[in-house]
């Protein structure tokens, strides 16, 4: 008989042997690694082992599927509201973000579109107008990249009153997925474009008919995709199956879904998602327009808004991430902002990616407020919410990156204040 | 009425006349940076446009999903054999395996574990034996790394006769995630690993009690983790739900699934896992045991077996990996090994992760082999067929990785065949 097959049958009793006699141990005996608390309610769970006929090492499992769906046992979901869905951040690990979890914002709902009808017309100041299937822009030379999309709209309780709401609520408008596709410079050789063009309507098609203009710039030309894969697979409908542009680091809603038409022009094209919407009210009654570049945020996802937490040790996580390019440090304030510590960046650092940060710490159950403050590499640093308002005022509904606060009280409930 | 809104109505209109008219133009126009073909046969996609009420402009979309699964369209699925089921490698994109069409390898099923109800056990020669719920595994210090994991018996075809099959039912036993969990060495330093311990048995909860034993190098304990999260999510059933092993660039085998216990000792646990399988038969008839690590390897997805090809331009597209580390080059041969040129890998390229490589080609119509060849980091150049039998003969079931040969008929069928 193997080893395993011995020690096997002796488990559950091993395991009732270990439990009473080494937790204790184990928590008293201060693994500085770990940072941990001697506390006996680290470790609380005190259900019994499974020792009945169910046990899954006494019957053959199931069969596998071809397409294996998670767990019906796993919960997290999506906020589904009236114009959008946010992603599930305190739930999230790593940088990816499932793509069944990914954000979504629609305008008249997710249109279904059949891929093997669908067109990509570009036309325009071009030369050579053309359509495209999906087929054909899955025969050109293809690129993928890992990085965030982030609504405009995303955090805009920041504008207003702190409401108590979890991080997804508050935050979950940002998602990063792995984008594959064709370089959007591919197709304009490819359609010859005038002198002329200096900006680009991207049309969805969808009930909306949602349609924004992009300027050509060096890093638009340099950057942007027509999609067709996210995390490997086709783009789910949400995304903008089966087509979307992807502008990195720029505003969620230029990133048209379900696309259907770029057109080339030497001026934008003022649309309405671009003169009655998607604008930056500010202090004096003007609006930026076009301030199409998400700044840099960062949100501290774990612990988080509406959680309940226990005295002793917590890896604080969070995401971090910039339009501009990467991240290159995050700092965590586990007192209201007095002292800061540069938390552990996962590697690899993406440029507009999410970036997980961690940072170990121990609550002592007394009040205080944790927040995260992160710097991309053009320098600029998340700012504290009264700079971000200073300057744009309250009136805006899009581009709050102000820093996240969050308040744990005596009782251990943490919750959204500005601190 | 907007620019867009303008457009809109004239859309179909304009994709009609565009259609005969500037496709040739572009077909024809050379457009150098694609490298295309001038042949009608490029794109012959001549579905008419839709213009039916079912048009997803003229209807409101339907509402979004609280967890947003794949288009109904979509059926790429994995293989289901008796104990495996195999990646799409064909229709892959970039290099996040989508964790529903990870590949898989099961001894007696897919076991139904209530993770509210499975304990880790860690024990043998430590000096505080302890046991961990999930729960409490994901309140310790956490990581997270995208790597591939590969079934050492992948591409065993390798070893007989060629046989004609699809990239995928040769090669899909590897896949690529972002696995999240615990380090091992935090949890050996919480349960003080004696002196003496220098191997360790890792068991499955499954009711094949699969087990292996792992060497504690300094590279395992520097890179192993227990996982409980798959591409920012819990892993799938398939994948070892609640837990695994992560090993990163050793076996699949050892990345042992639904992890219920580490117990540490002096010596390899000699389970039959390791004794009447998963040995390389040599040809003296002696085996090499603990083979762990899988050595580079590449494959080109794109074209691949039993596809059809077409004149004109074609993107190869392939995946390479090692056990080792960083793919360094990968070199496209497309007149049967005669000559090479580098291929492209897409950025950034990780270590122990498949890396996707990308070649222009144009298909003159004349039968040839094309071939994928990767170096990685430590200078280990993926050998040729003959070379890997001349060592290992031909009485392995595991660990080949010699080159690829995809053979492209005048009819432009893509068989496998030994160059």
């Amino acid at each position: 008989m193997s080893e395993g097959a011995q020690d096997n049958q002796e488990h559950s009793h091993r395991v009732q042997g270990v439990r009473g006699l080494n937790r204790r141990q184990f928590l008293a005996g201060g693994v500085s690694l770990l940072a941990m608390s001697a506390s006996s309610t680290l470790f609380d769970a005190q259900a019994e082992e499974p020792t009945d006929a169910t046990d899954p090492m006494r019957v053959p499992g199931a069969l596998p599927r071809s397409y294996g769906e998670r767990s019906p046992l796993e919960k997290q979901v999506r906020l589904v509201a009236s114009t959008s869905s946010t992603t599930p951040l305190q739930d999230l690990q790593g940088i990816i973000t499932p793509s069944a979890l990914h954000f979504e914002r629609h305008h008249n709902g997710v249109p279904a579109i059949d891929p093997t009808r669908h067109r990509l017309l570009i036309h325009g100041s071009v030369n050579h107008p053309l359509f495209f299937t999906v087929e054909e822009l899955k025969r050109l030379p293809s690129a993928s990249r890992i990085a965030f999309v982030e609504c405009s709209g995303n955090s805009r309780d920041g504008w207003g009153d702190a409401r108590d709401a979890t991080a997804q609520s508050l935050h979950g408008l940002t998602s990063t997925s792995e984008w594959t596709g064709v370089k959007l410079s591919t197709l304009l050789d490819a359609v010859h474009v005038q002198r002329e063009a200096t900006w680009m309507l991207a049309e969805g098609n969808d009930a909306a008919a949602l349609a924004r203009s992009v300027p050509l710039t060096d890093e638009v030309l340099n950057e942007a995709m027509v999609c067709y894969g996210q995390n490997g697979e086709a783009l789910r409908p949400e995304q903008g199956y089966p087509l979307r542009l992807f502008l990195p680091g720029f505003e969620g809603n230029v990133n048209v879904k379900w696309l259907r038409r770029l057109k080339l022009g030497s001026a934008p094209f003022m649309t309405r998602w671009e003169t009655a919407k998607y604008t930056d009210l500010l202090p004096d009654g003007r609006a930026y327009q076009f301030s199409l570049v998400m700044e840099a945020k960062s949100v501290i996802t774990k612990p988080s808004g509406q959680q309940q937490l226990r005295q002793g040790f917590h890896e604080i996580q969070g995401l971090a991430w910039s339009g501009r390019g990467r991240i290159t440090t995050v700092d965590v304030s586990v007192d209201a902002g007095r002292t800061w510590q540069p938390a552990q960046l996962q590697e690899p650092v993406l440029p507009k990616c999410h970036t997980r940060f961690r940072f170990p710490w121990k609550w002592d159950g007394q009040e205080t407020i944790i927040q995260s403050r992160c710097l991309d590499e053009t320098g600029y640093q998340q700012p504290i919410r009264d700079a971000l308002i200073k300057v744009r005022g309250t009136h805006s509904s899009y581009h709050y990156n102000g820093i996240q606060s969050w308040k744990i009280g005596r009782d251990g409930l943490v919750r959204n204040v500005y601190a």
